[in-house]
């Protein structure tokens, strides 16, 4: 399966030359040049590596990461793009998290100096705050220190925080500037609407523009979380090239003109799917807060997955470690104790993403191009990756068995190479802290 | 002094006549007909009777005003209505409160069957929740019943509360629209920005325009809630009549840009100004978070005033009892424990006000006009109210000193008129329920 | 079955006489004088009316009640008295609330100016604080004023607050003099563990001591609360007449050593029994901070049952109106929304009691004798009360069918005597606030 | 200044030999044997090392250091006992921390391999809990996971936490006797009273003796945590050899009867002194909470100094580093930002107590003592520390002023002595992790 929505090539080869795909076809129209180290993996099946448009390497932000692996946030970032890889996922896009951890393995996975999931990344969303800040868990601030909350919240916010919603657009637009200056970021995220409060407008129109004007002009994507009918649509009238978690709009769904221009213009639009098996567990056993939401979520999801949208894979994925995965853990968010087919544990949640996508009417085919081709695209990196075809990277996942018939197929991993080398997966993690000895 | 601006008329006469006033100049130039009684206050000071164009007469949102007088909230209001105009404010612009009692006593004060202030209402904020709601006390709910607090919140919220915010901007007109239709209100208010999170914007610019739409089809003003320098820009390129608090700008002031705006369409701005003796208590003593809002606030102010805006008497206040100001009272907004100069208490908030606006620069002469024909002409009432002109309805305050002299020579009073009638302010307030017994 | 204990009488007369039972035997034994008037249940069934040891008449510590019903906390007082005397629970004693108004019903009851249960009552329970005070939700106090909340805490706490923890037993003892002198009580109850903090002791043993000898001196029964196994030894090294919820000791379960004096001693023992079908549904949905002490509980209740032990049937009750009951109440102890059979609502609470104690292994004819010769005895009004007997006071219930058949036919009530008097059930409550309309 | 309590010797020798104190006295009558090495120290002062009867080496109970510093709580402990030796400490009792880190540098201490203050430990407070539990900061557990919450409070908690509350005295005395068995200690604390609600007795008078009677047959001295009047008296009873602050007794003062007994048996009694400039700053800006209880304790620390009790220097002292000491850290104990004089502050913290003592009447001399002699005595040590005397250990401080003309001459310290050797208080603390750098 090459990716490209085309049927299956039966007995095809593949010819990879410096890290890229040179030829691709039938055995009988392809041939490697000579000299040329053959792998046989007939029987087997080959699809383009898989691609996540939503993950968070760094999800660590409780008091016991922040302070337990203080100095070391690298090496959280490093394995959980190793068990992304080790997993078939050959590209991750991290939407939020520590920026200079993520860009410093970013660089060394680049360099070829360390093994990962290839990693774009977005450091802070702008407009939101750090760990302690309002966005997330303010409570932090009653147990630790000031130096320290603060010290945390910047080394998140980078100097694109809340302090931006008080500016004016051409402020906002000015930061946003210095802010894509100061470090090398692939694409620009920002806050559409409130992220504890949904229903709230983060930036006006304006201010949106020139966020959007900003990111265009250092020729990066950019794109918003919404979480509001009226958030999701001024941010397209902004011009974002894609929607993060268009699926969620609150307690209303998304309007139908809005979805018109959605379908209509096929954004790019990451969607968080679950499975059947996790929505009816939180619907007895989530917050009750959450059940409303998931309900409007799930609604939007079947629309946009039986109208043919541009959907994106996309899991907000982290990699959490025993004690976080701990029945009480209070700051929970998706991962509720106990719960079937948690959706953004990293390593599986792109199978479950797969799953839930066709529970909703979605075939198995385009669910693969919701997790490679489309994610590409939506980031601009088509040219690159995405598909197997002739001068893309050679990221490409070995199967053992049709990942069509039954997507835990995905699970049967046989070989995952990423720019054309084969990945020593026993390897991966390289060092344990969040995954089980 | 007559409250158009002009210079006071020294040996004035004014005449009365089926209440309003018929006929207004020297003494040499204006005869009352045959017949009519003579009140000679030679050696007084005659000024328009005052209005406050933000008050909530009605301002019991805790658990024992809401418990302690439930089905006599209009009581509560009616008290406060007869406070403020023993106190020769004749004319209150209620912005915010429960619509069923306010409606009551306007309606019953409007038909002459009791005395109070001459009330105009806006029932509730559109957009915004009730007394137990997130924009106010949602603690409220962790110590009584959901029923009940459900029902509270919805006798203020009446319709358009925050279920608007998840809205298109065409529900949202609808909304309002019922609500307009569903009990006569005088003018319409709305959240540009939010209450809690003052920097997020609560509804779109195209929603905005809606409400606004709205309002003006149904021939009212329309004014909003601002608290950020984006929520006012919007509100003012959304067509509102009147700007809510725009004094209040949160952590960053008014933008030069929208202070020329503000300036150069003469905008009416209702602001909550507070005295030297108030601020310097609040710099010392409120509470950490208010501090920086209350700096840049007194910033706006002094730009205003220093640049001829035009200003509105608003004192955001209401009637508080002497367990409400008790040394703990928990909810105190801007009624600091042991504060000089409060500057919400009804009864002397606006007197508080005139001298801050003096100490702000402002001339007397200015001071009266914000507190009797701008405040007239910000809600379209100046055909009948602000300044004693031919064809005004006869509200009017004799004062014993000149108020030019001294804004406490406001307390002097000696007696008020309202429609041309004198007040007998000794019976003032029938019931004591706030008022010290 | 007249309560003694012994086999029930067939073909019984009971002849009354001035309030109290003059003669009670066979039907051929016994024979009203000329004059009487005769009441024929031939085929009903006659207990003695029912007593609880157990009840807060005025249940309403949230602020809805606190100031809804200002100045009507009587009023709550007579509905719950009355929804008593209509199921036929004809004494109770209350032992927590309001002092006054609870002084004031039990004496227009007792002077026949009013209608309803006996009413015995213990007022405040020494060293125990008021509904905002930190033993119960000191929340309260973030949303409402200090004056209202002190003023609402003493009108419980009468003098014998929380503030006794802090003294000497000697000062404790003086305290509890001026307590019972300064308003007729009918009986002591003190806090022997914490309200909140179960494990922690409230008085030391001098100080109960000095507490039990006050109590005794003026003629009164003494109780104590306890909530752990030391609290409860404590108390009965104190010498207390009666332990209230004996079978609470938190996360241990009654130590032998106390087991056994309790059995020895044959110590009344109020005990809060629970159905199966509530502790189960408890188990699934209650709060998990309550399950464990819950389990204990009910370990401590099949034993005490198991041995004889001397149980008085004891509710907690309080009445609850619609809202009370409604599905979020925050403070719903017991009352856990959803849950069938909730022990603590007046009116069914006593059949409930009954209905558990035969489930935990208890005879029927024990249950009854544990809701009246038991509860009389213990409080030390046996003369008076408790059984059918000459010279008892004649309070009676008359049944429809065999309560030691099934418990739910103590429901099918045909009459309620009480002094003699037949009542009037179908006037009852005489104003309905908490009851359904 | 000899510690005895006599006069100061002048022109004195001491012989130190094989590090005790092998002669001492006048010049003329002590000579050192040949060989010796003679430090010649003319025109200076020399005390006996200082004691503090109350110190936390291991204060870090908030989540950035309680995860910051994990796997490294032993170099928290270090740093805090080189910090106090250097500043003239040479003995502290640590009454409360973890355990195994505690005792691992008490040892290498005691055998030379590390330089620090010599240390005598408790481990965990009987029957209190650990850093994340209802005795110290619960809101942790709304952050952190579960997992990591209950192993810190093992940790500390070293199973004779807060679940001995429920447990007969017989149990509770076996759970302190496996506990002493476990891990060697040098005395026992246990908990009186609450630490959270400091009006509530902890352990019954049984339950106290059961463990008074463990600590003694294990050879141990054994002293409470009491707060209010009767948990002291209960304390006393119980048998206790130490008072630990038995100057705060919550609301109200130490009962005469109380109070005479301490004196008459001369019990030691820690206490937690502070400064007038203290107490003046606290109580102006303290947490209005607090105020009262420190004007009682003031009341006290004055009785007891007046009738001459047996005081021990006791500072509840730990080692808090810059970022602890930041404005807004919001557990701060003590340690109110802002304020002068902080009591509890390792390093400075025994020379504020000894003003504080000369403050509130006691003579330098005494102060001296309740810094010396009075702490070895008070943990049965007097043996081997707390006075310049033949036999014992060589602590001494040799001082460049009299500290009996000002106490601030605490500070001119020229050398400090421990077990004879001349401690190296420039390499001091030998690494610098809460010490500025």
């Amino acid at each position: 399966m090459d990716g490209t929505g085309g049927p299956p090539l039966h007995d095809a080869v593949i010819v990879i030359d410096a890290g890229r795909i040179s030829k691709i076809g039938r055995e009988q129209d392809v041939h490697a040049g000579r000299g040329a180290r053959v792998v046989d993996v007939r029987g087997k099946y080959i699809i383009p590596g898989l691609m996540d448009a939503n993950v968070h390497l760094d999800f660590g932000i409780t008091p016991e990461s922040l302070f337990g692996y203080a100095g070391h946030y690298d090496e959280l970032v490093l394995e959980a793009a190793q068990v992304e890889l080790k997993n078939g996922v050959t590209t991750v896009f991290d939407t939020w998290g520590p920026r200079e951890p993520l860009m410093k393995v970013r660089d060394a996975i680049n360099a070829g100096r360390l093994t990962g999931s290839r990693i774009f990344l977005g450091g802070n969303i702008i407009g939101m705050g750090g760990p302690a800040s309002a966005d997330f868990y303010p409570v932090i601030r009653s147990v630790i220190n000031k130096v320290d909350a603060d010290r945390i919240d910047a080394m998140w916010e980078q100097g694109v925080g809340p302090a931006l919603l008080w500016m004016t657009p051409r402020e906002v637009g000015e930061k946003v500037r210095t802010y894509i200056q100061s470090g090398r970021i692939d694409f620009v995220k920002y806050l559409s609407s409130g992220h504890k409060d949904m229903q709230f407008i983060a930036f006006s129109l304006d201010a949106q523009k020139a966020i959007v004007e900003e990111a265009h002009r250092a020729g990066l994507t950019v794109q918003a979380h919404s979480t509001s009918p009226e958030s999701l649509r001024l941010e397209i009238e902004a011009g974002v090239d894609l929607l993060q978690h268009c699926d969620i709009s609150g307690l209303e769904p998304i309007p139908d003109e809005t979805m018109r221009t959605i379908l209509d213009r096929g954004l790019p639009c990451a969607a968080l799917l679950m499975t059947d098996r996790y929505l009816a567990w939180a619907a007895d056993h989530g917050p009750a807060g959450l059940r409303p939401l998931i309900k409007v979520k799930d609604l939007n999801d079947r629309k946009l997955i039986g109208a043919g949208a541009n959907l994106l894979l996309a899991s907000d994925g982290g990699l959490f470690g025993p004690r976080e995965k701990a029945e009480s853990s209070p700051l929970v968010g998706l991962r509720l104790a106990g719960a079937p087919d948690i959706p953004n544990q990293l390593g599986d949640a792109h199978i479950l993403w797969i799953k839930a996508a066709i529970e909703r009417g979605m075939t198995p085919m385009n669910a693969l191009l919701s997790g490679t081709r489309n994610v590409a695209r939506g980031y601009g990196r088509a040219t690159d990756l995405g598909t197997l075809e002739v001068g893309k990277r050679a990221d490409l996942v070995v199967l053992d068995a049709d990942p069509f018939a039954d997507p835990n197929n995905y699970r049967g991993i046989v070989d995952v190479y990423k720019d054309g080398i084969r990945v020593d997966r026993s390897a991966l993690p390289t060092a344990r802290i969040m995954s089980p000895q």
